[in-house]
């Protein structure tokens, strides 16, 4: 029978082979006192494995509150547990429960975080996931070979939909290929989501009639069920191409059914990640993540940027990158958003430790704020790609470029 | 205009005051440039605010990774921030993205918890919320004056549908308020989700047509939208009075999806929490958490337990009682749910630290495994939980209740 491998990072007071034992337990057969109905057969079906255990090191003051040891001594360990198919079958909110349910408040451990996780063959047969992945994203807007160059509206909230339509207009002019609402607005007193659409889709078709380029915008459709449902279809009817969606505040359930509309390419925000994955020994690590998100069918999902303005290292960025670009289920193709603090000087070192050109490159400031105004900001993360993908330090691409050059005199020195 | 606040414990290595500004400008404008269309009056109407800062503590170690101090100190406070309703409305996903979003990964920031927040009284004309709380749960399983009695099927997961409404049956006759699935089942191979309904509610019909007593048996509905919303309507149609949800599983959007339904009260099972909760300044504390899901309507929420079995201190589960049982919005009725190695034993120290009978109160092999049978299980709770209010000891409980005796005997002695 096929089965659904989980891997662990973990601390434990405990010999490790007890603790994942204790977690395995907890996971399937649910208790510490056997109870009648609790056959060998029935355990051997359904009980949780314990595959592998790898032991890392031994420390001397635990991670998170936890069992006290007597030793004075915490074991930390990668651990790797399966389960049957069977158990929970294709119900992803299930299988999470399962994965990263009661586990984290298990006492003998002073540390749990999920670190990857693999499903069979078979979940292909029932999740068609992400629609329309990097190539998708690619066709909608035209743009091969390179990065697709993005940018947040900014301010996050407060513009009406006239201002921010004026701004859509001089950003597609300068040449962007994607545009996105902050996550902070979905709708504000002075921006309701439909007067918003209407405005900026106007501007946005117009320019594509004119030039046959479409820029794609990501509105935030962020809300309950049947809002999200009526957002969508507004999008949908203005010609509109993508949707983005808070992917913790709305939770898995109601982005796979946004995503099952299948219709526009889903752009998934994952604000609130901090608080799952920053402490090293705590929660969840993106390669296990984002593998949830393309089974829902999310197109398009951040990873932060090199040399971010957030707490997140580059190395991070760098793993979490690579995890977004690899094959899953054979393919399940999603578009890693690189983002924060980005303005083309970090393209040499982003391309020089990733080797890809399958991001969608945003940048805030670095476009809006550029000396020769949004169309040198846009040429010069062009610029600033070309050359790093020729292998170019950030000082030889602005020799060549002196659009680019500006924006390493005004963004560079901040370092 | 009114506005939505929330409450934060926050550690920095930067003065406290500074550090607040960033989170507020992070959370509404949104950017460390100043960009063209930000107004002062735009920021008049939509900035976040910084209501007040209390000290707290001032410490020598970072809690979680984020910029280093120069003078080698970290300062602790309590931050409490306001955001204008009309930066986003009544829609609880956004609502979560700003209160709880991108302001986790900020590195002037080495810890950060969601305290409690608050919403204005309009929020009442947007959100019905539980449609049954505590009173409902009362109503529909005829119990007044003590706890409703509940337990857990276990094995967690492997039964039969017919194996498991044996169980339902003997645990009716034994007087059972409330039977739950575990989080862990959801649909196995070999317990349908709609077998499982048929079968169960067979006997717990025949039961009150035979008693007049419904219990109350929360299925698992937990998957995507289209397949819960069929299985209540298979819980409704089949005279069930409960569904259960994994409420971080499935997420918010879905939740309230559900909940919106109305015709079932609905247990909120909380498996996940510990990655959000755990440590001490990461993530979001339970009084904030509970609104949320009072908001969006869930009827019964998890609290853990007395001297329960996992990693949660007794100091953490009462003020989670407590929080659960204060009205919110005037009313929001819900009902908090013990469980967690309970026995009855608990149940003094319960009593006299929240002076509440409206609880759920769940045991599983200390109704499944007491010498005297289920029955006995189920009749040693109602004593001990009768002895509770009138201020007995275990002890003393033990005297006037043979069978409650039984439980000590077998399951005190454990600790």
């Amino acid at each position: 029978m096929e089965r659904i491998t989980a891997r662990y990072f973990i601390e434990t007071p405990y010999a490790v082979e007890k603790a994942a034992q204790v977690l395995a337990g907890e996971q399937s057969s649910g208790t510490f006192v056997a109870v009648p109905g609790e056959t060998e057969e029935l355990k051997e079906r359904f009980a949780a494995r314990v595959e592998a255990i790898t032991p890392v090191a031994t420390v001397t003051t635990p991670a998170i509150p936890g069992a006290t040891s007597e030793t004075g001594t915490y074991h930390q360990a990668y651990v790797e547990v399966s389960w049957s198919i069977e158990n929970f079958g294709y119900n992803l909110p299930t299988m999470v429960s399962t994965l990263q349910g009661n586990l984290y408040e298990i006492t003998q451990f002073t540390g749990l975080k999920l670190m990857d996780l693999e499903v069979p063959r078979s979940f292909a047969d029932h999740f068609r996931g992400p629609q329309f992945g990097i190539e998708g994203c690619r066709r909608l807007t035209d743009v091969q070979n390179r990065p697709l160059i993005g940018t947040i509206i900014k301010p996050s909230i407060g513009m009406t939909p006239a201002q921010t339509a004026d701004l859509v207009k001089t950003l597609a002019e300068a040449g962007i290929d994607f545009i996105k609402d902050d996550e902070l607005l979905s709708a504000s007193a002075n921006s309701p989501f439909e007067a918003r659409v209407d405005t900026i889709m106007r501007v946005i078709n117009d320019h594509a009639d004119r030039t046959g380029k479409k820029v794609m915008y990501a509105f935030n459709l962020s809300d309950e069920i049947d809002s999200m449902l009526r957002r969508y279809e507004k999008i949908v009817a203005s010609g509109g191409t993508c949707a983005m969606i808070s992917l913790n505040s709305v939770g898995l359930a109601g982005v796979k059914k946004i995503c099952d509309q299948g219709q526009l390419a889903i752009h998934g925000h994952r604000n609130g990640w901090g608080m799952l994955n920053r402490h090293p020994l705590l929660g969840i690590e993106f390669p296990a993540y984002q593998k949830l998100w393309r089974l829902a069918g999310v197109d398009q999902i951040h990873v932060n940027g090199i040399q971010n303005k957030f707490w997140e290292s580059d190395d991070s960025v760098v793993r979490s990158i690579q995890a977004g670009l690899q094959p899953f289920l054979g393919g399940y193709s999603i578009l890693p958003v690189v983002s924060s603090g980005q303005w083309g000087g970090q393209a040499p070192e982003t391309y020089r430790r990733t080797q890809t050109t399958d991001l969608l490159y945003m940048a805030g400031g670095g476009i809006m704020a550029h000396p020769d105004g949004p169309a040198g900001g846009v040429a010069a993360l062009r610029d600033a790609w070309e050359a790093a993908v020729e292998g170019l330090s950030v000082e030889e691409a602005a020799k060549r470029s002196p659009v680019f050059a500006k924006s390493v005199a005004k963004f560079g020195k901040k370092k």
